[in-house]
């Protein structure tokens, strides 16, 4: 074997290019920080876009290898990726969407991924090259938080990204670091759709007063400060948590509550956008 | 210049070695997943053990160089970190405590740190072999989310850990992470000291019921699972994030108020375990 590594490189760009001309639509779900429910909110316009559209044209590939929860909040656990001859088949999801997670390769829960930087590029390469999606309308990357290496490889291996969602929480703090985000797509040329503010207010489940439990008004600030489109504002429900830890999907079990609307009119919205492209 | 590049390594590690032989108690912050508020906790258990010793005798690491927000909730944000023959000065926060950031080094707000796992891996070493801390009572490594380059780099860099401080929210979807986190230190032969469970439960500033907001019984249940401690629960109170964003330390701010009694429940807890060694 005296394959050259250059060589392998142009061929896995080659693999990877082939298998996104496919897809007619490549986003990426970023978020500077974590914890603001970026994984929950993939899902559920996963969920909204599949309802649109056949649920087999939509596929989710979780990026984050060290915390990959895809599969839990979707219900895909337990399944196991498989290959053969063309490649690495997805799991399927609810309405068939397709879903490809490191979390389908763990041999059990607790398994910590402990891979350096360069690994967990190879790994995510691998998936891109490798992942047999189909045809697909959408593809949606829930990337892992920060702008690390993850982040860095899937920007640049995706010959071309048609839009990046940047998920935020209404706090002040997650704003500084949510710019860092949006800076970052604007220096590797990605283009960014929009900005989803997550865990906007909470209703008391008692009384029905609105709650500002992480402040308010942050995405509209950062939407106005960075010139970057506010596509909605998703409130925090309690539900939203227990469908993910049941691996219910969301937006059927609890189809009429404000957050799931929301869900449906930005999937609306977005595709929208990139009609308009 | 002929210097190996492995004499370099040894050189460094001396350094560190030498650094940390004047801290008495080195601690991680750690958590599987991001936004469980680990920076927060950090910055309060900091602000709990300066209460109890000197503040210039608490340092704080900021080990996230993607998302640094030490700085900002302590309200030491602006400040520039210096350099001298005798290494890097670290920023002063409230009563005292030593802050270390990438924050303090960045030239504005949105500028994102773009760096894969080598260079992040540099950094972190620097940081620990050139900070000039002085000696110290303790010293608190907050961790980026995630079980990657930065985490590895700091626990194999640091001669001794006293203590991982693991922290997590109640829903199980976060749980499923948090073991890994655990797997994680047990892997590595760090000693994990407990389990903080943030955001536990919210009280309706209207009618003063008690919300799960992300579910109930998480941290019980992972210190059950994997026979660790639980050292308390924070409730989510809207003034953390309120003073987070101000920069002012909610544990002075808000002094009466269950989640800062709690912080110094926990802070007394940590050093009675530290003390029965």
């Amino acid at each position: 074997m005296s394959r050259q590594p250059v060589a392998d490189l142009e061929e896995i760009r080659s693999r990877i290019d082939a298998r996104m001309r496919r897809i007619k639509r490549r986003m990426l779900i970023l978020s500077g920080k974590g914890g603001v429910g970026k994984s929950v909110i993939t899902a559920n316009l996963a969920l909204a876009l599949a309802m649109r559209h056949d649920g087999e044209k939509i596929g989710i590939l979780d990026g984050d290898l060290t915390g990959p929860s895809i599969p839990k909040i979707l219900g895909a656990r337990g399944q196991a990726l498989s290959a053969g001859p063309p490649g690495i088949f997805p799991v399927e999801g609810p309405l068939g969407i397709k879903i490809v997670s490191i979390d389908n390769l763990l041999p059990e829960d607790d398994t910590p991924v402990i891979w350096r930087g360069p690994l967990k590029s190879r790994a995510i390469m691998d998936f891109l090259s490798e992942v047999v999606w189909g045809e697909l309308e959408y593809l949606l990357v829930d990337l892992p938080p920060g702008t690390g290496d993850e982040a860095l490889t899937i920007a640049q291996s995706i010959p071309r990204v048609d839009g990046v969602i940047i998920v935020t929480i209404p706090s002040d703090l997650s704003q500084f670091i949510v710019r860092k985000a949006v800076s970052f797509c604007r220096r590797l040329e990605l283009p960014v759709l929009g900005i989803v503010e997550n865990m906007s207010w909470l209703v008391c489940p008692n009384c029905g007063a609105e709650i500002s439990v992480f402040m308010h008004g942050g995405g509209e600030k950062i939407s106005t400060e960075m010139g970057v489109r506010l596509l909605g504002r998703i409130p925090l429900d309690p539900n939203i948590c227990k469908a993910s830890d049941a691996g219910e999907p969301y937006l059927f079990t609890y189809k009429e509550s404000p957050a799931a609307q929301e869900f449906l009119r930005i999937a609306n919205e977005i595709e929208l956008i990139l009609e308009a492209g």
